[in-house]
């Protein structure tokens, strides 16, 4: 196991070196670069229907879509006529940024304002993959268990913003809110915590809202 | 890259000699194991829950647990006076052989008809890691969406039995149960696939059955 630990130690320093190679081409370009992170069904490429749909006639967006099989998400973001590319990373249980640095030579996605990248279904994997990003993404649906913050505390503590998602559904399932605010609130104290439904449409304004802050801000120190 | 592989591949090939060991085991015992994997929260603990209270009268039961942090899962079960232990995998996002071996020795476990392993919340990585299980069943919530089978190949491909979980909110969401049986049938074409709702208890009856069916088959050709 030691000898795995070991590559595995490599592996991400390479990817680091490359995250940070990738952060640099990001801040010439004034590119703010948003990683989405959750399990599979979370309702990612759904946020990113609505976000993409809202923004698209400001802003030049951009999405690099992760998934072990299927163009399906990068058909449903090029259907917004907004440019798309599908990683398919085989059985791999994350992006890195080695796939990040191909998808920028092969597809057209630059110049963007703000380059979206909606990591593989997997709470776990995609936590210690820097891809260069400005920050980090979590989604929690309702649906999932109001346990899951405290399961998986990497990312919920790595993600600046979470994003509850499936609000809509709140009346049908079992998820105590306020426990699942304290974890996050315990695990990243400075994070932000977003109540949304892309069904209702509750809480959406407040997340575009971010997204342009946060890319103004970028603009505005560089 | 290729040093990650062939690293992996000797991991991989270390498990698989461990897992046999642990299958020898079992079948000297007449001990059913099954593997349930899933996505974070589609519903493991509480379909074993639902599957401990209507079993643990007539058959000898125990769960080992598997869960990046926390004890919680395990103490579910335990609070319904079945012998659980919970193994932390710290940041690894599967079970692994070993670990199962080492539960055996360090927990009382044993004697047991059926073996419960509820695997860490992942569609990915535990899919290509035996545990010495007779099979292997995945979990799909309605809520994750239908298209998740083709998005996750392997596990689905791998898993004997396909539980869809949570049929209670089949009203609430957008989940065609036809294209998702289209799916499985693709991918699993001798699998079994229930639909169930441990809210409502429907398709429990035939969960349960299958478990007791696979038992009697197992000790009948012992």
């Amino acid at each position: 196991m030691t000898k795995v630990v070991t590559v595995k130690r490599k592996a991400l320093a390479a990817n680091d070196s490359q995250a940070e190679s990738l952060r640099r081409r990001f801040a010439e370009r004034g590119t703010l670069v948003v990683n989405l992170i959750s399990s599979p069904g979370s309702g990612k490429t759904t946020l990113l229907e609505r976000t993409v749909a809202h923004l698209k006639e400001r802003l030049r967006l951009a999405v690099i879509e992760g998934d072990v099989a299927t163009e399906r998400d990068a058909d449903r973001i090029r259907a917004l006529g907004v440019p798309a590319h599908q990683v398919l990373t085989g059985g791999a249980c994350h992006l890195d940024a080695r796939q990040i640095g191909t998808a920028l030579e092969v597809a057209s996605l630059e110049p963007a304002d703000i380059l979206f990248v909606e990591n593989v279904g997997n709470l776990i994997c995609p936590t210690t993959y820097d891809l260069g990003e400005d920050f980090k993404v979590a989604l929690l649906s309702v649906t999932e268990g109001d346990d899951k913050p405290f399961k998986y505390p990497a990312i919920f503590s790595r993600a600046e913003v979470t994003v509850i998602t499936k609000a809509d559904l709140l009346p049908h399932v079992p998820f105590d809110l306020d426990a699942v605010r304290d974890q996050l609130t315990a695990l990243a104290p400075d994070g932000r915590q977003l109540v949304t439904s892309a069904t209702s449409g509750e809480g959406l304004d407040e997340w575009f809202a971010l997204l342009e802050e946060r890319l103004r801000a970028k603009r505005s120190t560089a």
